[in-house]
């Protein structure tokens, strides 16, 4: 047996996942902040939740993993957190809505691997369920907008709206069951490019010349967009709603696209669209998404609309284009033992007790290979005990940035440490 | 399509969700506290890792959830967090030893379901790989110690040593073919009495009479059966190994139970076995656990022995037992827009920035509606917002408890907030 991982999967040192953790501790606190609150969903979801019309749909179910447990029942990974919340509301109709919820786990995709590509990733979804109206919308792309500027990347938040596209579309003469695969090829444009978008268009030559115009009319400021949409469907319900998000928002200040051309692979959709992608970063793909499904979870429920708006923040890709840290430790200081353990223990135990992170030797190893150790692992301090010290009631102290030594009392170093640390 | 859950699983709204965390923030601070480093694991594992003779064994592998990928690759899920660990020491030779480490995740068993027995929990786990001192073993054990006390739950905790057992059972002359199995049925003595073990040992009268005549020590103070053994057995490194790590924890006023019947079902305990049970609890199996394992990683590595010695929290079993809230919300305060929604929502992101966890009407619902559902959800506080509001630059500040009102600046009212919530 050779030590190995499932294929496509990650595992994450202390180095890598202190940094993840603390891109999770500003988003719960955020979310927190915003008034989300927390749900726990099983991994493991029946298949035929999963595998339901109203659910993914069918290129999302080709890549979930898929089993039976002992007693035969067909169950699969979950692919996303949406279609578990749906499933969470449908099963308690005593939740009081608007329901505001956040999920931090991973999902399972059983598909190709690849750069930015995993078989197993975290999302991040805040989600605010029974509330029809567009201030549900806007408040969760100012939540993407607080959330990208306090972890200090620049992003651009992108909006779009199905209906509009669908009102778009239809004005243009495409028919109904193309409208599906329509979108799905317009949404590829700024990836491929005009030529590639339109050799998949299966639309009459003046269709495909009026949708050209809508496209080239993306590089225009969000106003002139709305201008001539207003001209050319004065009474589209889609773009109404995009003037009132846009209109929310610059009430707050917050800045978005409005991007005309944004579809979002996924089928749920119902309304506002939305996506987030980052400003001079190596990647390109968004890193966070979402919009109003309007649909699924009255769908689940077996009765009418259940209005829902989320989003979603994929933390792999959020941690892929943050600066890295290279702290391999959480302990603010390490205790080093000379001689006896008993009374080094005790003041490690004391400094814990006052809230500082303290590692100790456990190994009993001198104090050059002990140095070495804190050293490599970047802990800022080290405490040395000795018989000396417990004598005088003191402890050495060792700045490991400046290599200064001075002898303090244990009450001192608590001090210090929590003054260094914590500022 | 009915929506349900897998079987075995749950789901935590957030009033038990709010909880969880609650825990898990408590273990997290904890073990970084105690100088543990996170690391984080897919929750999926190849099928021959998790199938590895020095992994978990047999049984547990009988109740392990197993499946292919779309490239017939055979995985499994995990079912628990010491495979993984022992994995990823034997790929990372470049890990500084000791490597202290924490994982907090879920894990699991497609086994019978029941009371307190679920296909998918959560285990949070700390262990110390790269030390065979037994200086290791004492520090889990008094975070154990440390974590229930800060939980307030009343904890005993039990702790043994197998080379102690193989080593009484050997000289009553228990042959090395018949050892684990007796163990395993030694184990069972607090749960199922005397009379129920003695019928699962297959050995001889003058045996059994010697190992009942052992185990009725087990009522009898720590120091009066370390005295007797010491007597039977004067060169027992097992009970070396216990008696010097009693000394550490005497000199850190930490607590336990030597349990000379403790053994623990999982096979690859070489050492220190530890258990952990609450007192005035309807949880009676424990709720934390661990020993040291000395085997298990180099195995995984093919080379000789990586000594290692961990501790497992149960979440599941320590939410059951903890006293329930019954806050359903985050929010701190609910802001209530009277009239227009945007000085209102600028309000809310005033409050948010400042630390203030604040949720707000989106639906414009009416004000006694609105008091409702923060008064169902539990939200301490309710700000109005209306027009007068905004003339006067004051906001009308609800205590919901004492239903007391106040004009107050938005300043004010964070102030107000940030010391009502944070003290």
């Amino acid at each position: 047996m050779k030590p190995e991982r499932s294929k496509g999967t990650r595992d994450f040192l202390p180095q890598e996942q202190i940094a993840r953790n603390g891109i999770i501790r500003l988003l719960t606190a955020l979310f927190e902040r915003y008034g989300f609150a927390p749900l726990e969903t099983p991994i493991t979801e029946r298949w035929d939740v999963l595998a339901s019309k109203y659910a993914g749909g069918a290129e999302i179910l080709k890549e979930t993993f898929r089993f039976k447990d002992q007693g035969g029942r067909e169950l699969g990974l979950r692919y996303d957190l949406t279609v578990p919340l749906a499933r969470v509301v449908a099963m308690n109709p005593q939740l009081k809505m608007p329901f505001k919820r956040y999920q931090i786990g991973p999902v399972f995709r059983d598909g190709p691997v690849g750069l930015g590509r995993y078989r197993e990733f975290v999302q991040c979804d805040a989600d605010i369920v029974g509330c029809s109206k567009l201030t549900a919308d806007a408040e969760l792309i100012c939540l993407a907008d607080a959330a990208f500027r306090e972890l200090g990347l620049k992003a651009v938040i992108r909006i779009n709206n199905r209906k509009l596209l669908n009102e778009v579309l239809a004005s243009f003469g495409v028919p109904e069951a193309k409208m599906e695969q329509t979108i799905l090829s317009i949404d590829k444009l700024e990836k491929l490019g005009w030529e590639a978008v339109r050799k998949e268009l299966k639309l009459g030559a003046e269709t495909v010349g009026k949708i050209k115009e809508f496209l080239d009319m993306q590089k225009s400021p969000n106003k002139d967009k709305m201008e001539t949409l207003q001209a050319m469907l004065p009474g589209s319900q889609g773009l109404a709603e995009i003037r009132e998000v846009f209109s929310i928002l610059e009430g707050q200040k917050v800045r978005a696209d409005f991007d005309i051309s944004l579809a979002r692979g996924i089928s749920y959709y119902t309304g506002t669209i939305i996506e987030v992608v980052l400003m001079d970063s190596k990647i390109t793909s968004s890193v966070c998404g979402g919009g109003r499904y309007d649909s699924m979870i009255g769908s689940f429920m077996g009765k009418g609309a259940v209005p829902a708006v989320g989003i979603s923040f994929g933390l792999d890709r959020i941690y892929d284009c943050l600066e890295k840290k290279e702290k391999k430790s959480v302990a603010d200081v390490y205790v080093i033992p000379i001689g006896a353990f008993d009374p080094a223990f005790s003041a490690c135990r004391e400094l814990r007790k006052n809230g500082v992170n303290a590692d100790i030797d456990l190994s009993g190893r001198g104090p050059s290979k002990n140095l070495n150790y804190a050293s490599s692992l970047g802990i800022p301090y080290v405490i040395f005990l000795g018989e000396e010290e417990v004598r005088k009631s003191k402890v050495k102290l060792r700045d490991m940035t400046t290599g200064k030594e001075m002898a303090v009392s244990l009450n001192e170093a608590i001090q210090i440490l929590g003054k260094q640390l914590h500022q």
